[in-house]
């Protein structure tokens, strides 16, 4: 290659940093501008891994320095540049979800509709290649029609109290990855059927959130996606994958890092403890996620999630929260 | 003991027989009467097991020669025999459900609560050991509070047409085992939530009925009980639970009778086949069930699931039918 | 079938309890016969599962009421028993090892080579199902050319010190069975190679045996076969076999009673113990044994192992001992 | 790190673009020089990885240019480039074996014992984290006292014939891996037996060769070690360590890059093949063996086998071999 693509990261977060790092290991790119309003960690992050920085989102925009953009910012920033994004013409991928307000989303539909720079989502399930071999054999019949879709996400421990009033509440926080890899399989849900429970966290209770929820999609097809979720896991990051078909069942079991099992008087054939969390166990995901953006960049054919898929995501949320809340099954029209 | 339990059995179809070789591997017992209008299969079982034979009930009860019933007649009569048993003062195992009309239920439920004699519910699955060292495990907090509870039974393949009429419908027959399970680890079920899908069958789908479902049970501690259902699976008898705790996790996994394990050049560590069906995967369910009842018999302390457990079972198949249908979460109450 | 087997046991120790039990589950047959000089022993067996008692086998013999034959005694009997049952043309199931001494079982060679009473030897492994499948599957060609095969198998415990000098050493004790299972696969060996250690049993070192050792055995065809034994194990009866061929391996793997597995913070993924020790494993691979000898008596064809079998067993453990103690490989030639 | 380690590569075959990957990946070391008389292969690695080109050794060393260097050449070099290096006074990382002579490693052996010049064998699998773990459980514990250690090493097929004649034969070109792994954990090995087979390459056997082998070990406290060979695997390459102690039981297990399994119709719960081979069971084991070596070169505590090592090795390999031919155990002493 002979020009790497100049990208510039918004949002210096935790997920900042993972995709920082990404840009540091992919060759055809390098990280160009850093930019936070909290300018301490910009000038952290491009300590680390380079690039010049900002504390304001239209210097960066202005600088005629980047070929594309990550936006890891908070939530409410995401439609804003996702929209400056277009108007430069720079291709953005942006971390889910697009807003917490539906509203917001489809105010810029037809503008995302309409354009050509490139819009890739977060959805980092997406990229990691156990999903991406399932799907794959799914798709290729391995077990007949897909009839049954059930999907294990458990988080090791709940957010910070703090995060929580700004979370959009567990299904826009948490089970959108699990709506978004259910529409990976079956893209397009028509009904969404949600439960939520208190079970444990009191914190959560009082923040008006559910801490366990379990949410049943339907697609046109009439096959049935489950999804469970909890915001803990005493035995560490849960993410699992069943697919039931006419003529067999695959699974995504858990990934554990080491191939020791152990033999006692008292338990045998035990494994290690699993992976503690996202960074650990996506890691190659969120790298893949990054190098997929590039190759749209580049102007080549690119798999990653769009627009479309960002604010069908939110719209399953949504209605997933309105069922938990109301009791009753909600149909949805994605493609409306 | 110096006298066996002189056992009158009603039904000769494929349930009945199982009690039959039940009743002919405990000591305890005896089969003195087989019962069935059909009387060519009285005939047959009783060749085979021994007893005299009859088609018509009341000849049972007026013989003076058993000293309990075990009811595996068409669900249609369970509620005239049970009654009968009642009033007879002989004691009753009577196979699931009581009745496919909650009406008719309730209006023996006050003599059933009345009475002394022994009724009990023919819910095999709390008998098989492995359930019932689940439930001790759970009960003894090996995983802390219990949060979710995930039952999967899947069959290996649809009932006969004929049958479908008079089953009730998937929910009344084939999921009600699995609310009763739930109600096995959590008894205080206060709402019902239920999908139902058709994917794969066109008889089932003429038939009105669903082939694929969904339920989501709530306790009245908040916890969440998903069921999933599938009247067919290629892989054979799918019978799983996972009971997810604040502190760990425990499943029960399907069996497997051979301990042969394969590695070829496409695939690895590949088992054998499941069990086919219910006849071999709960043996020695059926057996202990009717054992449990034989001790209720004979004056001792029984663990056997009785009338309002069979009542409120149907309560939540009714509701799930309920829920399913119009996509409303149902709220119940099993012990008003 | 108009007529019981009239079996007469000899033996009234573990194992000749455990043959009265298989007696009492099968119906083609009944102890009528029981015989120890210990005279307690045999009528409290008697007592439970029926049949005449004697302190003296001439009394069994002459009786005329015994249609078949257990040797259950001590080793030291079985050569003069399986010889009076010859004699008296009585069919005879005799535990392993015929005796410690090769010399004795060659002088009895003759003699039961040309009998036409069945004698058949008690290697309970060659009954069980699971052992059974992995030979049918092997010899079906699953894994193309057999090439190595792996015995494992370790006792839960050291057996009582008072037991070791009457024993013959681990290798005709214990081994011998894993050198029959060896022969079950591959009929023709010719080496023998062992290694024996003492690594935790100072009652053992003082008897002069090994607590631990390593057999590697050579078929005809080149087939290298490995068998581990020891004397304690802490996690349970470990018995596992792998067949390695030259298109895939099949493996035996321990049986679990339970199907419940257990995630915690610290270890996923458990089973619980395994079966303590070979009355639970072998349970039902000791009533087939029955069944296969009682098959013989009938007059019908029989799987059972016979006295050649017995006798290459010995021939291989006598060559394991030597190979043991003075370093050497030992050829051996079973069938001459 | 103010400046990075020069190192000169010898060898350009497999191992050799094996371990220049792994310096592209290191950032404390840089290729230098690449080094081979098949001036072709020097100059495609060096195009790839960089670094000046030679086809003679003397001149990489004259340079002046080199820190360290990584012997990768064919075996009969080695000796002469460990002690260039000595000479030199540059770290050596040598592949393994140091020679399929003893005598010509007893020759070098004084020298490298008085040098101060690191001098590290390419055993990597002492660096594979899951058998890394192993032995850290092992040696905290966690088993008790290790009595019984089992490595199966099986390659997926064999080596082309042209290979065979220069291999020194399987047990100094295969099990010399698995003879150091023995010592990883249980250094003191006094005793070796083996036994050879032909049972599937006729090329191999007219190479004079084995193309299966068993190896039994003894160690110093009378603990065995079993090692399984085989040329050929048709379920992929078979790497599994089992370690048998007196309070338990620890393996490693074979490792599956895919976390799908399959259920269907024949076969159920099976996973995807595993790894083809070394460079995929390894790659990271091969980049932490040059990582430790590069700590040795810098001063710093390392782990690395050394001389000894290699030295062990092959003298527990031609035992093997002496073994194999003889019939006789072989006692040996490693650290004479």
């Amino acid at each position: 290659m002979t020009q790497q693509i100049r990208v510039g990261l918004f949002g210096t977060g935790r997920i900042g940093q993972v995709h920082a790092m990404s840009l540091a290991t992919l060759e055809e790119a390098t990280l160009a501008w850093v930019c936070d309003p909290f300018i301490e960690g910009a000038k952290r992050t491009a300590a680390e891994f380079g690039g010049r920085v900002s504390d304001d989102p239209e210097e960066v925009f202005a600088s005629g320095e980047v070929d594309a953009v990550i936006v890891a910012s908070p939530t409410a920033t995401h439609v804003d540049l996702i929209e400056q994004s277009i108007d430069a013409g720079i291709p953005v991928l942006c971390e889910k979800p697009i807003d917490l307000e539906i509203g917001r989303v489809d105010a810029l539909r037809a503008k995302a509709a309409a354009t050509d720079v490139p819009i890739a989502l977060g959805f980092n399930k997406r990229f990691d290649r156990h999903f991406v071999e399932l799907r794959r054999r799914v798709g290729a019949g391995e077990i007949g029609a897909l009839e049954q879709l059930i999907v294990t996400s458990r988080d090791p421990g709940e957010p910070p109290a703090a995060y929580l009033p700004q979370s959009g509440g567990i299904f826009r926080d948490m089970t959108i990855h699990d709506l978004d890899m259910a529409r990976y399989f079956i893209p397009d849900i028509v009904e969404v059927s949600a439960r939520g429970a208190n079970v444990f966290s009191e914190g959560i209770r009082q923040a008006g959130d559910f801490d366990s929820t379990v949410v049943t999609l339907r697609g046109s097809k009439d096959e049935l996606v489950t999804i469970f979720n909890s915001r803990h896991s005493a035995y560490g990051y849960d993410q699992r994958i069943e697919a039931f078909g006419s003529t067999g069942l695959l699974q995504v079991t858990n990934k554990n890092d080491s191939l020791v099992r152990h033999w006692g008087a008292r338990s045998v054939e035990g494994a290690g403890p699993y992976q503690n969390f996202f960074l650990e166990r996506y890691a190659e995901a969120y790298r893949l996620e990054v190098a997929e953006f590039l190759r749209a960049v580049r102007g080549l054919p690119s798999r990653s999630p769009g627009f479309e898929d960002g604010r069908a995501a939110l719209i399953l949320a949504d209605a997933a929260e309105k069922s938990a809340r109301t009791g009753a099954a909600i149909a949805v029209e994605l493609s409306a």
